[in-house]
């Protein structure tokens, strides 16, 4: 799942959390740089996990879970569709007629798995909040003004 | 890098370590279940990187290094290419006119960096030698012959 899903949804749901008005979808695939209709798709993965609400009546979104809370695996399994990273694709067609053919499947997913538990792991160490802390230091170390845009304050 | 080579590369090097006579790159892709030519390819990285030598004047290849000192972070580099396992892929065209698209970068970095360390290490922690081990585990539990075939004994 090596795709920039996970990626742009921390993105959106940094601007669910930070924006100082709700921002349509059309506002945050302008933010994130992709299509749309794309973003839409993400968001309703998002809203279906339970990790966004749409605002009864009005446009936009608003967190459903508070941001340390949030966990960067919570966030990867409803953006991706898995309940663990995936970090390497096995070989698909090993051969029956060489022992080591017959054998290598196992061997194969029992290193991944270890490998992918590693990862997710990590994913569960980190939250929303701690996304949103990096960006508010790099925001201050370069000077930026975070109450520029009428988009995030 | 979310391709077969790193599977690949372990299946061909427990090939070289474990067959009773030296495979050629053609009966190795047989039992790999691909492409002759990518085959030998992958054999050309790991012998570049020092992992397999050829035989001198012989067909095959033999290991360079001790399995039980070459880890599996080792046959990645070689096999892929690149120093650090990448598990995900940032989104490439935040918006530099929203202020989240313009700070997003060093957050998605710095959260995909531990994230990839930790995949990293978990491959440090491997060698070829426990791949070979857990290998003659299910062959034993199998009660397959690991004797069989002339291709491993």
């Amino acid at each position: 799942m090596n795709d920039t899903r996970f990626s742009s949804a921390v993105h959106l749901l940094i601007l669910v959390s930070e924006a100082e008005s709700p921002m349509s979808s059309t506002q945050m695939a302008e933010s994130i740089g992709a299509n749309p209709s794309w973003v839409r798709k993400l968001a309703t993965s998002l809203r279906e996990a339970g990790i966004i609400t749409s605002r009864p009546g009005r446009a936009g979104f608003k967190l459903a879970v508070p941001a340390g809370e949030l966990t960067l695996l919570d966030v990867y399994r409803a953006a991706c569709g898995q309940q663990t990273v995936r970090v390497f694709e096995a070989h698909r067609n090993p051969s029956d007629a060489c022992i080591v053919g017959r054998h290598i499947r196992p061997v194969v997913e029992a290193l991944f798995a270890d490998v992918d538990e590693a990862a997710t792991r990590a994913l569960r160490e980190k939250t929303l909040a701690d996304c949103i802390r990096l960006l508010r230091e790099d925001v201050d170390r370069t000077g930026d003004k975070y109450a520029r845009e009428g988009g995030a304050r």
